[in-house]
């Protein structure tokens, strides 16, 4: 039995075919509401535990409506489609509101999918940085409770120091990451991980304004010889903007393992105040 | 009233609150089932359709369950949370089968905003191509329906002209694009042209395996004043593939009109066989 946070987080528990019963953790805390990476990854929980899933992840996308209150809540989901190889669901995060109504705090569509081994390729290398070693672990301080349960070390395009409103050249963030303790890396995790990075526009504007992510989707490159190969060391994730505009920025990011295998891509769209 | 092949493709009929029927289109049939880019141009129709749509499009992640079948189907859609700026929808596209069963051929989320003007800027300039002009059109002679509608001038990255299975070094394709005839472009349109970019294991590998869109995730920049800015312009795409792993690799993609603002990024996850 793993007493990991990350693991108790993401308790579920089966109420009926397709519900799952959980609660909101207070280590994994943000500004409002839970880590949106730990949102995902519940989503994730409840279809790998559900018995009727075919294969592994290969996409997920979640869609943030809203916080999620502290307090419990309710995973539901349901195969939309089980194909020969491929397996399509849709899901949402549910609670209860003071009147006793449903509140939709999140939906989600998902892909899994039972992969042979084929010809294989990557088209986009692991960037030259510093071994994790050879750069130094982030401390945060005072600063929200999920950012004390992941080991950040951070290689370029740092949080800024000093918020001079000063605009940066690109918005791109290079970083070491795992687990804090570390944790052998499953599909859960690893999709928490590709939700890491802190908004673009902060970077790009040195200017905290408000913002948060909107929608996030992540393709799994990863199966389950490569998670093993990682084990419990270091993913490198670089995450860049692309454009921001009215409101809304897009973010496009990478996550490699330490041998320089990339687990898996990412994508959100985000919503920053003024 | 617009007489243009992709208004007619498009065209859906109310039945009830959230139920809209449809046909699928000969014009733009691809191999096994429509073009993915007015199956998902379909969804986001019914979407801008609906009375209570709040907003414009931000975000949509089209999940491609099975092929469309000739004939007629329905998208079923609901907005399941409305906020004070944000509107979030789950949909799906149901045919009904020979033994007068529902299927569901594609899930699908999306995001409409009510955006106000704020600090923008651009993290990815359009890059440095020829202009349309100076570009040959493609003619592809007998090949899918679909591309009769497209005007295409590919600058880069042009789809293989011998398939001798010799490996490319990369996936990167750079093309102009627009309706054919011209049309005015709108947020369907937008999103057609989004799923334009052939298969980039084509590319890669100048070996052409079956290969199929299983999820598009698209970000809208564009609001309605850069749509009108763009009229029936060019569009510059640019798509490569970031992964190729036993059986997917995912596609990332950027359109820019004319004037090089990006109008929307875009990501997909594509299966292909050996």
């Amino acid at each position: 039995m793993s007493s990991h946070a990350f693991d108790s987080a993401l308790k579920l528990q089966p109420l009926a075919p397709g519900r799952y019963a959980g609660q909101t953790s207070a280590a994994y805390w943000n500004m409002v509401g839970p880590f949106g990476g730990t949102t995902a990854a519940t989503v994730l929980k409840a279809i790998l535990s559900h018995p009727q899933r075919l294969g592994d992840p290969l996409s997920i996308t979640v869609n943030y409506a809203g916080a999620l209150a502290q307090g419990p809540f309710e995973v539901q989901l349901q195969p939309a489609r089980t194909n020969r190889s491929t397996q399509h669901w849709t899901a949402a995060i549910v609670q209860t509101d003071a009147g006793g109504q449903p509140v939709i705090a999140s939906t989600a569509t998902a892909i899994t999918a039972a992969r042979r081994e084929t010809w294989s390729l990557s088209d986009l290398p692991m960037p030259a940085v510093p071994r994790p070693a050879e750069v130094q672990s982030m401390r945060y301080g005072q600063a929200m409770a999920w950012l004390d349960h992941y080991e950040l070390r951070p290689v370029s395009g740092l949080i800024p120091q000093t918020w001079d409103g000063r605009q940066h050249d690109h918005s791109l963030s290079q970083l070491w990451m795992r687990d804090q303790p570390p944790r052998p890396l499953d599909f859960c995790s690893l999709l928490a991980l590709s939700d890491i990075f802190f908004p673009r526009v902060w970077l790009k504007r040195a200017t905290r304004v408000p913002a948060g992510t909107v929608s996030i989707t992540t393709y799994f490159h990863a199966g389950d010889k490569e998670l093993r190969a990682t084990g419990s060391g270091y993913l490198l994730g670089q995450a860049r903007g692309q454009e921001f505009r009215n409101g809304f920025f897009d973010q496009s990011a990478q996550l490699w393992n330490e041998a320089g295998t990339l687990l898996c891509t990412s994508h959100q769209i985000v919503y920053y105040k003024e």
